[in-house]
C-alpha cells in the first residue's frame, strides 16, 4: 500500500498557471496508457485525496464526477457535491483521514491529486511514500507550486511518454521518520 | 552552433537554495561522462554566460577557474577577475554580447550558465535554443527560480544518469518569433 503524489508539472515546477488554467498541460500529447502513465496507475488507487482548488477545478472542468473511489475533500468551504460520487469533506487532521482512506482503501493505493501544500501536510507527518511527476514542455514562471516542502527524494524510475518527461521518487522517510 | 542553457535543478525548479548553496545538489551521484553528462556537454562549448550570482559562487567554491573558454559576466558590481582566466565583465544588452559570444565560439555551441533571469533574457530575444535539465531527487519549496518566463519547449531526449533524471528540450522558437 502507497501513498502517491502522481501529477503533471511544468518544467519549472508549477502545477497550475497564475489563472489556475491547465491549458498548457491539456494542449499536450500523453499516451495514458504508457510509460507511467495515468492509466497503469489509476488502477490500483482505491483512494483518493485533493484540495479545495483541485476540486474546484476539476467540478468546472470535468463533465461529471471521474472517479469511482471514495475522494477526501480538504477545504473550510462549502462545496457543490457531485449527484451519486462518494466525496468526502473534510476539515481534520491529514493524519486521521490518510487512516481512514487506507482502509478505505482496501489494500490499494492512495493517491494524492493535489495542490502542492495539501501533499506537503502528509509529507510533514511522514505519510507520502512516492511523488510521480510527468514534466509537460513548458516553463510558467509562476503558479502553483509542485511541492512546496524540503522533501529528500530517491529516483526510483525514468521515463519518456510522448511529450512528456517523468519520474518517479521514493520519499527518503529515515530523513523525517526514524524507525 | 546551439546556444544552451544546462543546468541542474530540484525536482521542484529551483537552481539553487535560499541559502544560495549548492549541497542538496552536489551531494547526489552522477556520471560526469555519462548519459547527457556534464563532460560530453562542455566539450562541445565554447563560449560561457552567467550572471553575479552564480560568478559569485563559482569564485568561492572552486579552487581556481574552471574553465577555458571565454566567459561573459553580466554584472553591474566590481568583481574580483581571476588571474590568467578570459573573464569579460558585460553590462551590455544580451544581444550584443550574444554575437559577441557566437563569434568568440567559432562554431561551437554557447552555454548560458544562469541564474534563471539572465538565461530568460536570452529568450526574450529569441537567442535560447535548448534547455538541458538534471533534476536531483530533492524537492527545495524555495530559491533561485529555474526559468522564470512562460516559454514553449520540445522534448527531445529523457534519460537518467544515477540520481539524476535529464531532460533535454528545444524552444518553441516560432512561438516567440516569426520566420
Amino acid at each position: 500500500m502507497t501513498t502517491a503524489y502522481f501529477t503533471a508539472s511544468s518544467v519549472d515546477g508549477f502545477i497550475a498557471d497564475p489563472e489556475d488554467s491547465l491549458s498548457w498541460l491539456l494542449s499536450r500529447d500523453v499516451d495514458r496508457e504508457g510509460p507511467m502513465g495515468y492509466d497503469p496507475f489509476f488502477a490500483g488507487v482505491g483512494a483518493l485525496a485533493m484540495g479545495a482548488r483541485t476540486y474546484r477545478w476539476l467540478r468546472e472542468h470535468e463533465d461529471g464526477w471521474p472517479y469511482d473511489v471514495p475522494c477526501w475533500v480538504f477545504t473550510h468551504r462549502d462545496v457543490d457535491l457531485p449527484p451519486g460520487a462518494d466525496v468526502r469533506v473534510t476539515t481534520a487532521d491529514v493524519a486521521a483521514v490518510h487512516a481512514e482512506m487506507v482502509e478505505a482503501a482496501g489494500g490499494r493505493d492512495v493517491w494524492l491529486v493535489g495542490g502542492g501544500d495539501l501533499v506537503g501536510q502528509f509529507a510533514d507527518r511522514g505519510l507520502l511514500d512516492e511523488v510521480w511527476v510527468q514534466y509537460a514542455p513548458v516553463a510558467l514562471g509562476a503558479g502553483a507550486p509542485l511541492l512546496p516542502r524540503r522533501l529528500e527524494l530517491r529516483l526510483e524510475e525514468v521515463a519518456r511518454n510522448r511529450d512528456f518527461a517523468c519520474a518517479r521518487y521514493t520519499v527518503a522517510h529515515e530523513t523525517v521518520r526514524p524507525g
